[in-house]
């Protein structure tokens, strides 16, 4: 299987290569075997450094920062970067130019799409006053959301999410959900839900998270209002790598950020005192971008170039299927269980299980080179990221999971 | 003066040698002197490169997130570090240790204070609907204010500085103030300020962009409500370093969030539905913190080691005393008003020069190796920053300017 991989070439684009490993844990005092590196399957959290970053980044400090200085701003793009990175993503999320822009967290940008969602639902049908968030959402959707709500005020309602898109009603404002559950590896439906959400009159924002360079996203041609998503996990732009937020081409002259800092004003450098909008992409800026982290992911994101998503996404399925047939034949029977889809249709790019002990069982794969996270209360999630995950590295998961749960 | 600066030896823990200059424009190609060295009179904007920076970055891109990947959140501190690097500032603003946060940019910070302010005056005074703020503010903070009005149902009140204080009044819940006017580098009234501010029963937000780093700051002792500033100013921590909030400690436990992303929930990795604050300086944090420039910034900010700010403070008057004789003695009398004010008390560590044609002016003091800005309409801004600045810098930058303007 590695050897027919349309994109096993992309693994030597990526440091690979580990750190010595954990001192085992006293209850697993057993010299780990050999292999030929750690297994990485936690790229769903912290994407894998592309080998270029390194040398971009050092450019950036010295030449940029260090000799140029202030002039870099404009001699160095610096000024730019928020709408050209974002213009960078876009097709990853089938966007077009100019409706990506990349800064702040991705909870300030969830911020941003659910208020701004709101005034428009507002405006058009001034009694919507419901936000409805999936239950199982990533905390702080959650969170963000019922601050939305209450400077809006509007009530917020978490509803499970294969029942939100007939819990759409008429007071319902906007529905704001996660496209990948970021625990069970669920994937929701993108097209459905936000065309009913449509024909109800409502609002859409969806959290990207777990599916921007997972798998194809097609935002314009699914007519998403607002979409947000990190950087850090499929897209490897580094720890804590800026956000990104998608506004729909129709809503453009309609966004209203509640976080309109001097960044998304028409003519920043005017410094005036009233505050007019800029017209594109710059208008969900807010304050000065983080240069370093910015060009560190503009560096990273070149590991695309040529990448079709539609390889991608055959490579996540296959990686996803193959796991799961390891895991079968490796771990004795009852002992873990899947909480990932076996449908394809309603899967992302990563497996979790179910498993007793997981915790445990988590720092025993860890000290063993197999590198996955723990989820509260009993999930191990496996990260599967089709640029550098290859066929050998999840058997050799799947066997090491079978010998330490055994 | 040179040789009995006592904070001399700091300048060799920058990076002060310059790119090739800019090709001369054509209104001004005449070549230019030759000088030892670019004078970098713009810390005040973007400050210059500490040497150890870019190695300690190197580390942190290559071992921390190249070989520990997502082990780093604990084994390399990163988890920690917007509390960490928040006890590195406080000193430098006059703070106990767990009351400052770094993070997000200065408008994002902003929006928590004011917000977080005016739900404080309200609960202890529920008619209090009024935000005053600077009139003469840099744009973001009106901007932001007027959107943190625009969500609490307050009216927004622009006042000049200097009569903001007889200004507060019954209905006053916040008052938002720049410490530093970015534009003339007048210094404001912070004691006297906060002090009237609280007799009436409002409360305070300072934003210290301009101060921190260039001058003592005591928030505890005047027992300042908020405040938030920039770190890639006086501080050195690099193009669009992250920024940083400080809350005052009786307000603690009653800083209400408007964005209570998952960083700041009393337990961040329970990923629980319901959000519960944290107690301490976490509690302003949002969402997942850029690692990477908030490493940078924590690496730049060891040069502050050993400094005391009264040294910082005598050395920015004394360079801005100098830099004002030296424009006297050298530029031809009534080409230059200066707008910073001359008494130390009011001023900064800034000089902002009024001149006929500043934007040619500052082209040509730049071509020549000579760096300030412009700022419209009419105004040269030359940063004086004590850590690297020297008296023949601002010497020699007034010799170029008397030249130019001649």
């Amino acid at each position: 299987m590695d050897a027919d991989d349309v994109l096993a070439a992309k693994r030597a684009e990526f440091v690979l290569d580990g750190a010595p490993p954990l001192a085992p844990p006293e209850a697993h005092a057993v010299a780990p075997p050999r292999t030929p590196r750690p297994v990485y399957l936690d790229g769903n959290s912290l994407g894998a450094l592309p080998r270029t970053v390194p040398g971009r980044l050092h450019e950036v400090v010295t030449r940029e920062w260090g000799r140029l200085r202030i002039r870099s701003w404009s001699e160095s793009g610096w000024w730019t970067a928020p709408e050209r990175v974002g213009d960078r993503i876009a097709p990853l999320v089938g966007a077009g130019p100019g409706r990506v822009v990349v800064g702040d967290s991705t909870s300030v940008n969830v911020f941003k799409a659910v208020v701004a969602a709101v005034r428009i639902a507002q405006q058009d049908a001034p009694g919507r006053d419901e936000l409805l968030v999936d239950a199982a959402t990533f905390p702080t959707d959650g969170y963000i959301a019922a601050s939305a709500a209450r400077l809006t005020g509007c009530t917020l309602r978490p509803v499970p999410a294969p029942e939100l898109r007939e819990a759409i009603g008429p007071r319902t404002a906007v529905v704001l959900v996660n496209h990948v559950d970021y625990r069970t590896g669920r994937l929701h439906d993108l097209p459905g839900t936000t065309a009913t959400a449509h024909q109800r009159g409502a609002r859409v924002v969806w959290d990207l998270c777990h599916s921007a360079g997972a798998l194809p996203v097609e935002l314009d041609a699914h007519e998403v209002d607002f979409a947000v998503g990190c950087t850090y996990k499929y897209l490897n732009g580094g720890p804590g790598a800026p956000a990104f937020l998608y506004v729909r081409e129709e809503l453009r002259s309609r966004f209203d950020s509640p976080l309109p800092g001097w960044n998304s004003h028409a003519e920043p450098f005017a410094m005036a005192a009233d505050y007019v909008p800029a017209d594109g992409a710059a208008r969900g800026r807010v304050g000065t971008p983080d240069i370093l982290s910015l060009l560190a992911l503009e560096e990273a994101l070149t590991v695309w170039d040529g990448v079709e998503l539609a390889e991608v996404r055959a490579k996540s399925l296959a990686l996803s299927d193959f796991f799961l047939r390891c895991v079968a034949a490796y771990v004795p029977a009852g002992r873990v269980e899947s909480l990932t889809p076996g449908a394809h249709g309603e899967r992302g790019s990563q497996v979790t299980l179910r498993c007793a002990g997981a915790g445990e069982v988590m720092e025993a794969l860890i000290a063993r080179e197999v590198v996955g996270d723990f989820r509260q209360p009993d999930a191990l999630r496996f990260g599967l990221t089709p640029l550098y995950t290859s066929f050998a590295d999840v058997a050799h998961a799947a066997r090491v999971l079978g010998e330490v749960v055994a």
